[in-house]
Protein backbone atom coordinates (compact mmCIF):
# COMPACT_ATOMS: atom_id res chain seq x y z
CA UNK A 1 0.00 0.00 0.00
CA UNK A 2 1.32 3.29 -0.77
CA UNK A 3 2.13 5.49 1.58
CA UNK A 4 -0.75 7.27 3.11
CA UNK A 5 -0.30 11.13 4.85
CA UNK A 6 -1.40 11.82 8.36
CA UNK A 7 -3.81 14.15 7.60
CA UNK A 8 -5.45 11.61 5.41
CA UNK A 9 -5.54 9.52 8.49
CA UNK A 10 -7.24 12.20 10.14
CA UNK A 11 -9.86 13.10 7.88
CA UNK A 12 -10.75 9.43 7.68
CA UNK A 13 -11.34 9.56 11.58
CA UNK A 14 -13.28 12.84 10.96
CA UNK A 15 -15.61 11.22 8.06
CA UNK A 16 -16.02 8.07 10.22
CA UNK A 17 -17.27 10.20 12.96
CA UNK A 18 -19.94 11.99 10.73
CA UNK A 19 -21.01 8.44 9.53
CA UNK A 20 -21.51 7.93 12.97
CA UNK A 21 -23.72 10.51 13.70
CA UNK A 22 -25.58 9.90 9.93
CA UNK A 23 -26.08 6.11 11.33
CA UNK A 24 -27.68 7.55 14.22
CA UNK A 25 -29.74 10.13 12.85
CA UNK A 26 -31.09 6.84 10.59
CA UNK A 27 -29.70 7.90 7.42
CA UNK A 28 -28.43 5.34 4.76
CA UNK A 29 -26.45 7.42 1.97
CA UNK A 30 -24.27 10.73 2.54
CA UNK A 31 -22.90 12.55 -0.51
CA UNK A 32 -18.69 13.51 -0.48
CA UNK A 33 -19.96 16.89 -0.64
CA UNK A 34 -21.82 16.45 2.68
CA UNK A 35 -19.00 15.09 4.18
CA UNK A 36 -16.41 17.69 2.95
CA UNK A 37 -18.97 20.14 4.37
CA UNK A 38 -18.80 18.41 8.10
CA UNK A 39 -14.74 18.45 7.80
CA UNK A 40 -14.07 21.42 6.51
CA UNK A 41 -13.07 20.44 3.07
CA UNK A 42 -14.09 20.05 -0.74
CA UNK A 43 -15.43 17.03 -1.91
CA UNK A 44 -12.71 16.47 -4.24
CA UNK A 45 -10.55 16.01 -1.16
CA UNK A 46 -13.02 13.38 0.46
CA UNK A 47 -13.26 11.24 -2.94
CA UNK A 48 -9.51 11.76 -3.06
CA UNK A 49 -9.02 10.68 0.36
CA UNK A 50 -11.43 7.54 0.13
CA UNK A 51 -9.38 7.02 -3.55
CA UNK A 52 -6.32 5.53 -1.81
CA UNK A 53 -7.99 2.68 0.00
CA UNK A 54 -10.88 1.38 -3.19
CA UNK A 55 -13.52 2.41 -4.69
CA UNK A 56 -16.89 3.62 -2.42
CA UNK A 57 -20.05 5.08 -3.19
CA UNK A 58 -22.09 5.67 -6.69
CA UNK A 59 -22.05 8.60 -9.05
CA UNK A 60 -25.33 11.18 -7.99
CA UNK A 61 -25.91 8.39 -5.38
CA UNK A 62 -23.27 9.04 -2.80
CA UNK A 63 -22.30 6.55 -0.03
CA UNK A 64 -23.96 3.86 1.77
CA UNK A 65 -23.80 5.07 5.48
CA UNK A 66 -23.45 1.19 7.19
CA UNK A 67 -20.80 0.62 4.59
CA UNK A 68 -18.36 3.32 4.24
CA UNK A 69 -18.25 3.58 8.06
CA UNK A 70 -17.45 -0.38 8.19
CA UNK A 71 -14.68 0.15 5.26
CA UNK A 72 -13.03 2.96 7.27
CA UNK A 73 -12.81 1.10 10.64
CA UNK A 74 -11.31 -1.49 8.59
CA UNK A 75 -8.97 0.97 7.04
CA UNK A 76 -8.02 2.66 11.09
CA UNK A 77 -7.69 -0.61 12.18
CA UNK A 78 -10.62 0.06 14.68
CA UNK A 79 -12.21 -3.38 14.23
CA UNK A 80 -10.64 -4.77 17.33
CA UNK A 81 -9.91 -3.37 20.58
CA UNK A 82 -6.45 -2.28 22.01
CA UNK A 83 -4.86 -2.82 24.96
CA UNK A 84 -3.52 0.82 26.50
CA UNK A 85 -1.66 1.49 29.10
CA UNK A 86 -0.83 4.47 30.38
CA UNK A 87 2.62 5.63 32.62
CA UNK A 88 1.95 9.08 34.67
CA UNK A 89 -0.49 10.01 37.01
CA UNK A 90 -0.60 13.14 36.85
CA UNK A 91 -3.20 16.02 36.14
CA UNK A 92 -2.85 15.05 32.14
CA UNK A 93 -2.92 10.99 33.33
CA UNK A 94 -6.12 12.05 35.14
CA UNK A 95 -7.84 13.56 32.49
CA UNK A 96 -7.20 10.92 30.02
CA UNK A 97 -7.70 8.17 32.35
CA UNK A 98 -11.38 9.54 32.44
CA UNK A 99 -11.78 10.53 29.48
CA UNK A 100 -14.88 8.75 27.44
CA UNK A 101 -13.64 9.14 23.81
CA UNK A 102 -10.77 6.34 24.08
CA UNK A 103 -13.72 3.64 25.05
CA UNK A 104 -15.87 4.56 22.74
CA UNK A 105 -13.10 3.66 19.90
CA UNK A 106 -12.23 0.54 21.30
CA UNK A 107 -9.25 2.15 23.40
CA UNK A 108 -9.22 0.17 26.67
CA UNK A 109 -6.74 1.97 29.24
CA UNK A 110 -6.22 -1.32 31.08
CA UNK A 111 -2.85 -0.32 33.58
CA UNK A 112 -1.93 3.33 35.32
CA UNK A 113 1.31 3.27 36.47
CA UNK A 114 3.33 5.93 38.51
CA UNK A 115 6.35 6.13 40.44
CA UNK A 116 5.62 8.51 43.25
CA UNK A 117 4.65 6.23 46.24
CA UNK A 118 2.03 9.16 47.04
CA UNK A 119 0.13 7.92 43.92
CA UNK A 120 0.97 4.25 43.75
CA UNK A 121 -2.42 2.21 45.20
CA UNK A 122 -5.31 5.37 44.78
CA UNK A 123 -7.77 4.42 42.76
CA UNK A 124 -8.53 6.26 39.03
CA UNK A 125 -11.55 5.60 37.37
CA UNK A 126 -11.53 2.20 38.74
CA UNK A 127 -7.97 1.26 38.02
CA UNK A 128 -5.37 1.26 40.89
CA UNK A 129 -2.22 3.12 40.19
CA UNK A 130 0.50 0.61 39.91
CA UNK A 131 4.29 1.42 41.31
CA UNK A 132 6.06 1.62 37.88
CA UNK A 133 8.88 -1.07 38.63
CA UNK A 134 5.89 -3.63 37.58
CA UNK A 135 5.84 -2.33 34.30
CA UNK A 136 8.08 -5.23 32.87
CA UNK A 137 6.71 -7.99 34.47
CA UNK A 138 2.73 -6.70 33.79
CA UNK A 139 3.38 -6.40 30.13
CA UNK A 140 5.65 -9.68 29.81
CA UNK A 141 1.80 -11.09 31.41
CA UNK A 142 -0.46 -8.87 29.09
CA UNK A 143 0.54 -7.81 26.42
CA UNK A 144 -0.21 -4.08 25.31
CA UNK A 145 0.19 -2.77 21.73
CA UNK A 146 -0.33 1.04 22.46
CA UNK A 147 0.97 3.21 25.72
CA UNK A 148 -0.09 6.54 26.72
CA UNK A 149 3.08 8.72 28.10
CA UNK A 150 2.16 11.17 30.37
CA UNK A 151 5.12 11.57 32.54
CA UNK A 152 7.61 14.75 32.91
CA UNK A 153 9.77 15.55 30.46
CA UNK A 154 13.00 14.50 32.14
CA UNK A 155 11.97 10.40 32.75
CA UNK A 156 9.70 10.06 29.30
CA UNK A 157 12.82 9.11 27.26
CA UNK A 158 13.74 6.28 30.17
CA UNK A 159 9.75 5.22 30.29
CA UNK A 160 9.40 4.87 26.29
CA UNK A 161 12.56 2.71 26.76
CA UNK A 162 11.37 0.27 28.88
CA UNK A 163 8.17 0.15 26.74
CA UNK A 164 9.96 -0.54 23.83
CA UNK A 165 11.94 -3.61 25.36
CA UNK A 166 8.29 -4.54 26.48
CA UNK A 167 6.67 -4.68 22.84
CA UNK A 168 4.95 -1.82 22.66
CA UNK A 169 5.03 -0.68 19.28
CA UNK A 170 2.70 2.56 19.15
CA UNK A 171 3.12 5.66 22.01
CA UNK A 172 1.09 8.34 22.43
CA UNK A 173 3.76 11.23 23.89
CA UNK A 174 2.26 13.71 25.99
CA UNK A 175 5.82 14.58 27.34
CA UNK A 176 7.01 18.06 26.10
CA UNK A 177 10.51 16.30 24.42
CA UNK A 178 11.10 14.49 21.56
CA UNK A 179 12.13 10.69 22.26
CA UNK A 180 14.09 8.11 20.05
CA UNK A 181 12.64 5.17 19.05
CA UNK A 182 13.25 1.89 16.78
CA UNK A 183 12.19 2.39 13.27
CA UNK A 184 9.30 -0.03 13.98
CA UNK A 185 7.38 1.87 16.90
CA UNK A 186 5.31 4.84 15.93
CA UNK A 187 5.10 7.85 18.12
CA UNK A 188 2.76 10.45 17.96
CA UNK A 189 3.37 14.08 19.93
CA UNK A 190 0.40 15.61 21.76
CA UNK A 191 1.34 19.06 22.33
CA UNK A 192 -1.11 21.40 23.54
CA UNK A 193 0.86 24.23 23.41
CA UNK A 194 1.50 23.61 19.96
CA UNK A 195 -2.13 23.59 19.18
CA UNK A 196 -2.16 27.45 20.42
CA UNK A 197 0.26 28.42 18.15
CA UNK A 198 -1.37 27.55 15.00
CA UNK A 199 -4.03 29.88 16.40
CA UNK A 200 -1.84 32.23 17.01
CA UNK A 201 -0.04 31.83 13.48
CA UNK A 202 -3.85 32.61 12.18
CA UNK A 203 -3.97 35.59 14.37
CA UNK A 204 -1.29 37.26 13.64
CA UNK A 205 -1.22 36.55 9.87
CA UNK A 206 -5.10 38.01 9.62
CA UNK B 1 0.71 36.55 2.01
CA UNK B 2 0.23 32.82 0.34
CA UNK B 3 -1.12 30.20 2.31
CA UNK B 4 1.03 28.35 4.08
CA UNK B 5 -0.35 24.52 5.30
CA UNK B 6 -1.43 23.39 9.35
CA UNK B 7 1.60 20.73 9.08
CA UNK B 8 4.11 23.86 7.91
CA UNK B 9 2.79 25.34 11.17
CA UNK B 10 3.15 22.69 12.82
CA UNK B 11 6.94 21.98 11.67
CA UNK B 12 8.05 26.00 12.98
CA UNK B 13 7.01 25.38 15.88
CA UNK B 14 8.93 22.27 16.32
CA UNK B 15 11.79 23.75 14.87
CA UNK B 16 11.22 26.98 17.63
CA UNK B 17 11.66 24.18 20.51
CA UNK B 18 15.11 22.42 19.61
CA UNK B 19 16.09 25.87 18.26
CA UNK B 20 15.52 27.22 22.03
CA UNK B 21 17.07 23.86 23.31
CA UNK B 22 20.24 24.49 21.28
CA UNK B 23 20.02 28.11 22.81
CA UNK B 24 20.16 26.71 25.81
CA UNK B 25 23.20 24.56 24.90
CA UNK B 26 25.06 27.77 24.25
CA UNK B 27 25.19 26.88 20.29
CA UNK B 28 24.85 29.39 17.79
CA UNK B 29 24.20 27.60 14.66
CA UNK B 30 22.30 24.65 13.37
CA UNK B 31 21.97 22.53 9.70
CA UNK B 32 18.80 22.11 8.35
CA UNK B 33 19.88 18.40 8.57
CA UNK B 34 20.02 18.71 11.90
CA UNK B 35 16.96 20.37 12.24
CA UNK B 36 15.55 17.98 9.97
CA UNK B 37 16.93 14.72 12.02
CA UNK B 38 15.19 16.52 15.16
CA UNK B 39 11.42 16.83 13.62
CA UNK B 40 11.61 13.62 11.87
CA UNK B 41 11.58 15.05 8.83
CA UNK B 42 14.10 15.93 5.46
CA UNK B 43 16.35 19.04 5.24
CA UNK B 44 14.66 19.79 1.96
CA UNK B 45 11.33 20.20 3.95
CA UNK B 46 13.05 22.38 6.44
CA UNK B 47 14.53 24.48 4.01
CA UNK B 48 10.70 24.89 2.47
CA UNK B 49 9.44 25.48 5.14
CA UNK B 50 11.06 28.04 6.10
CA UNK B 51 11.57 29.32 2.16
CA UNK B 52 8.11 30.58 2.86
CA UNK B 53 8.55 33.68 5.02
CA UNK B 54 11.98 34.51 3.35
CA UNK B 55 15.47 33.65 2.81
CA UNK B 56 17.26 32.34 5.79
CA UNK B 57 20.73 30.90 6.75
CA UNK B 58 24.08 30.67 4.51
CA UNK B 59 24.88 27.45 2.30
CA UNK B 60 27.55 25.49 4.04
CA UNK B 61 27.11 27.29 7.30
CA UNK B 62 23.37 26.11 8.67
CA UNK B 63 21.11 28.98 10.41
CA UNK B 64 21.79 31.49 12.78
CA UNK B 65 20.53 30.05 16.34
CA UNK B 66 18.98 32.94 18.23
CA UNK B 67 17.74 34.81 14.72
CA UNK B 68 16.05 31.68 13.21
CA UNK B 69 14.07 31.17 16.66
CA UNK B 70 13.46 34.96 16.60
CA UNK B 71 11.70 35.02 13.07
CA UNK B 72 10.37 31.74 13.12
CA UNK B 73 8.61 33.46 16.77
CA UNK B 74 7.43 36.42 14.41
CA UNK B 75 5.95 34.13 11.82
CA UNK B 76 4.08 32.57 14.52
CA UNK B 77 2.50 35.24 16.17
CA UNK B 78 4.65 34.41 19.29
CA UNK B 79 6.12 37.75 19.84
CA UNK B 80 3.07 39.15 22.29
CA UNK B 81 1.46 37.71 25.21
CA UNK B 82 -1.96 36.11 24.69
CA UNK B 83 -4.97 36.16 27.29
CA UNK B 84 -6.61 33.05 27.12
CA UNK B 85 -10.20 32.35 29.06
CA UNK B 86 -10.58 28.99 29.26
CA UNK B 87 -14.54 27.15 29.60
CA UNK B 88 -15.36 23.93 30.91
CA UNK B 89 -13.67 23.04 34.62
CA UNK B 90 -13.33 19.50 34.41
CA UNK B 91 -10.89 17.14 34.57
CA UNK B 92 -9.41 17.93 30.90
CA UNK B 93 -10.16 21.60 32.09
CA UNK B 94 -8.33 21.24 35.16
CA UNK B 95 -5.00 19.41 33.37
CA UNK B 96 -4.96 22.59 31.28
CA UNK B 97 -5.16 24.93 33.58
CA UNK B 98 -2.16 23.38 34.89
CA UNK B 99 0.06 22.79 31.76
CA UNK B 100 3.07 24.52 31.80
CA UNK B 101 3.69 24.65 28.31
CA UNK B 102 1.10 27.53 27.91
CA UNK B 103 2.64 29.92 30.37
CA UNK B 104 6.18 29.13 28.43
CA UNK B 105 5.09 29.81 25.05
CA UNK B 106 3.41 33.30 26.52
CA UNK B 107 -0.53 32.08 26.59
CA UNK B 108 -1.60 32.59 30.02
CA UNK B 109 -5.10 31.44 30.89
CA UNK B 110 -6.96 34.33 32.44
CA UNK B 111 -9.86 33.12 33.91
CA UNK B 112 -11.73 30.32 34.08
CA UNK B 113 -15.24 29.31 33.69
CA UNK B 114 -18.12 26.76 34.48
CA UNK B 115 -22.17 26.67 35.44
CA UNK B 116 -21.55 23.87 38.17
CA UNK B 117 -22.34 25.20 40.97
CA UNK B 118 -20.40 22.93 42.94
CA UNK B 119 -17.07 24.42 41.00
CA UNK B 120 -17.68 27.76 40.73
CA UNK B 121 -15.50 29.61 43.80
CA UNK B 122 -12.89 26.88 43.84
CA UNK B 123 -9.38 27.85 43.05
CA UNK B 124 -7.63 26.13 40.59
CA UNK B 125 -3.76 27.01 40.42
CA UNK B 126 -4.45 30.32 41.54
CA UNK B 127 -7.56 31.11 39.70
CA UNK B 128 -11.08 31.27 41.13
CA UNK B 129 -13.49 29.31 38.95
CA UNK B 130 -15.77 31.64 37.70
CA UNK B 131 -19.83 31.18 36.90
CA UNK B 132 -20.41 31.39 33.30
CA UNK B 133 -23.20 33.80 33.69
CA UNK B 134 -20.59 36.23 33.89
CA UNK B 135 -18.72 35.48 30.48
CA UNK B 136 -19.79 38.44 28.74
CA UNK B 137 -19.63 41.00 31.06
CA UNK B 138 -15.93 40.00 31.59
CA UNK B 139 -14.88 40.02 28.09
CA UNK B 140 -16.27 43.37 28.13
CA UNK B 141 -13.84 44.67 30.24
CA UNK B 142 -10.87 42.81 29.11
CA UNK B 143 -10.95 41.34 25.81
CA UNK B 144 -9.81 37.88 24.82
CA UNK B 145 -8.29 36.56 21.38
CA UNK B 146 -8.01 33.00 22.34
CA UNK B 147 -10.49 30.97 24.11
CA UNK B 148 -10.53 27.32 25.02
CA UNK B 149 -13.56 25.24 25.05
CA UNK B 150 -13.58 22.02 27.13
CA UNK B 151 -17.30 21.44 28.28
CA UNK B 152 -18.95 18.70 27.41
CA UNK B 153 -20.68 17.80 23.97
CA UNK B 154 -23.50 18.87 24.10
CA UNK B 155 -22.76 22.92 25.17
CA UNK B 156 -20.53 23.33 23.33
CA UNK B 157 -21.65 25.47 20.54
CA UNK B 158 -23.86 27.42 22.75
CA UNK B 159 -20.23 28.32 24.47
CA UNK B 160 -18.92 28.98 21.31
CA UNK B 161 -21.68 31.49 20.05
CA UNK B 162 -20.95 33.44 23.16
CA UNK B 163 -17.46 33.63 22.73
CA UNK B 164 -17.57 34.98 19.02
CA UNK B 165 -20.14 37.51 20.27
CA UNK B 166 -17.76 38.72 22.63
CA UNK B 167 -15.05 38.92 19.81
CA UNK B 168 -12.71 35.75 20.97
CA UNK B 169 -10.91 34.85 17.22
CA UNK B 170 -9.81 31.28 17.65
CA UNK B 171 -10.79 28.88 19.78
CA UNK B 172 -9.01 25.60 21.02
CA UNK B 173 -11.63 22.68 21.20
CA UNK B 174 -11.94 19.98 23.24
CA UNK B 175 -15.36 19.24 23.09
CA UNK B 176 -15.95 16.17 20.80
CA UNK B 177 -18.25 18.01 18.38
CA UNK B 178 -17.79 20.34 15.15
CA UNK B 179 -18.46 23.46 15.98
CA UNK B 180 -20.22 26.05 13.87
CA UNK B 181 -18.28 29.42 13.56
CA UNK B 182 -18.24 32.69 10.96
CA UNK B 183 -15.20 32.90 8.95
CA UNK B 184 -13.10 35.14 10.69
CA UNK B 185 -12.74 32.60 13.91
CA UNK B 186 -10.80 29.52 13.49
CA UNK B 187 -11.37 26.67 15.76
CA UNK B 188 -8.52 24.15 16.58
CA UNK B 189 -10.14 20.47 17.71
CA UNK B 190 -7.41 18.15 19.77
CA UNK B 191 -9.33 14.99 19.73
CA UNK B 192 -7.39 12.51 21.81
CA UNK B 193 -9.24 9.27 20.26
CA UNK B 194 -8.29 10.69 16.69
CA UNK B 195 -4.45 10.77 18.10
CA UNK B 196 -4.86 6.94 18.90
CA UNK B 197 -6.40 6.32 15.56
CA UNK B 198 -3.23 7.42 13.37
CA UNK B 199 -1.86 4.70 15.76
CA UNK B 200 -4.07 2.24 15.20
CA UNK B 201 -3.94 2.75 11.14
CA UNK B 202 -0.04 2.74 11.79
CA UNK B 203 -0.57 -0.77 13.83
CA UNK B 204 -3.17 -1.94 11.23
CA UNK B 205 -1.39 -1.16 8.11
CA UNK B 206 1.94 -2.35 9.30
Amino acid sequence: MRKISDSTIRRLSLYLRFLEQATTQGRTTISSGELAKLGGTTSAQVRKDLSFFGSFGKRGLGYTVPELASRIRDILGLQRGYRVVLVGAGRMGGALVQYQGFKQRGFHIAAIYDQDARKIGSRWNGLVVRDVRHLETDLKKERSDIAIVATPADSAQQVVDRLVRCGVKAILNFAPVPLAVPPDVRVKHVNMALELETLSYALANR
